[in-house]
């Protein structure tokens, strides 16, 4: 698979973001080890994925610190994968974004799955807030300003703004 | 770029939205057309992509309902892209991923760009909570339950479970 240049050199998180974890089997395999299924062929039979590309995605969650690998000593079928605390703040990420598929691309069954509350079991419903006001975030509450991360140069001349 | 077995068909609903977002430049391009770039050659200049790609890109979102595009009559270069509800309802995803590259992909010199309340101009804190209760969803408090939508076939035995 073609990797284009860098987003990583973007002036931007969200590109900086999509640049360890922008890919379609990324977040599955995110999932995966959230799920405990640890071993490189739990996860191949699971997601039904080739052996190459798992093996690649591995290394770059690897490289990108989202997991880290506890090898078996000399067993080397007794690898595992583990999600570090860079992975483990992906998981609310993870959550949103499945929200968006049961609203959007649900085949008419309704949600596959369902989050509770681990202590209470109450079901979740996810939603992005401000943590400050607890106003929800959506595409019309949003604003932008520069960071002081912002170089104007890596962005072109300003657009109309979010709407 | 090779596409592999469609996500969508899988009985996931991370699954199936990855299948419509799940790309490098998906969400990038989704950023543009919520900050008003709206034109092929706006997008393509600030992206810094190549034709292709942005045209097949855009071509899948709009395909998947999450751009639409309006013409500009007889002149092809007046053409439009705007964000379809479903569209916008992928902005809080955004802004949860981007702040994850805010907090895990920091290049020293901080965040690029500031998210601010559009009414008051305050700085936002997004957070991911339970909309009933307000507590914190993360990867320590969510359970999963079987939902309505659930295939048992097409899930392998049971993992451990989040943890």
């Amino acid at each position: 698979m073609t990797k284009r240049t860098s987003f990583a050199a973007m002036n931007c998180s969200l590109a900086r973001a999509l640049d360890v974890v922008g890919e379609w089997w990324t977040l599955l395999v995110v999932r995966e080890v959230y799920f405990g299924r640890r071993s490189f062929t739990e996860m191949r039979d699971t997601l039904g994925i080739a052996r190459n590309i798992l093996s690649d995605r591995l290394a770059s969650l690897v490289a990108g610190g989202v997991l880290e690998r506890r090898t078996g000593g000399s067993d080397l079928r007794r690898n595992e994968y583990h999600l570090t605390a860079k992975g483990r703040d992906l998981i609310p990420v993870l959550v949103v974004l499945m929200r968006w598929g049961d609203r959007w691309e649900d085949d008419g069954t309704g949600p596959p799955i369902v989050l509770t509350d681990r202590d209470t079991g109450a079901e979740l419903e996810p939603a992005v807030v401000d943590a400050a006001t607890g106003r929800e975030i959506d595409a019309g509450t949003i604003g932008v300003r520069p960071g002081p991360g912002f170089r104007p140069e890596a962005w072109p001349a300003p657009a109309a703004g979010p709407r």
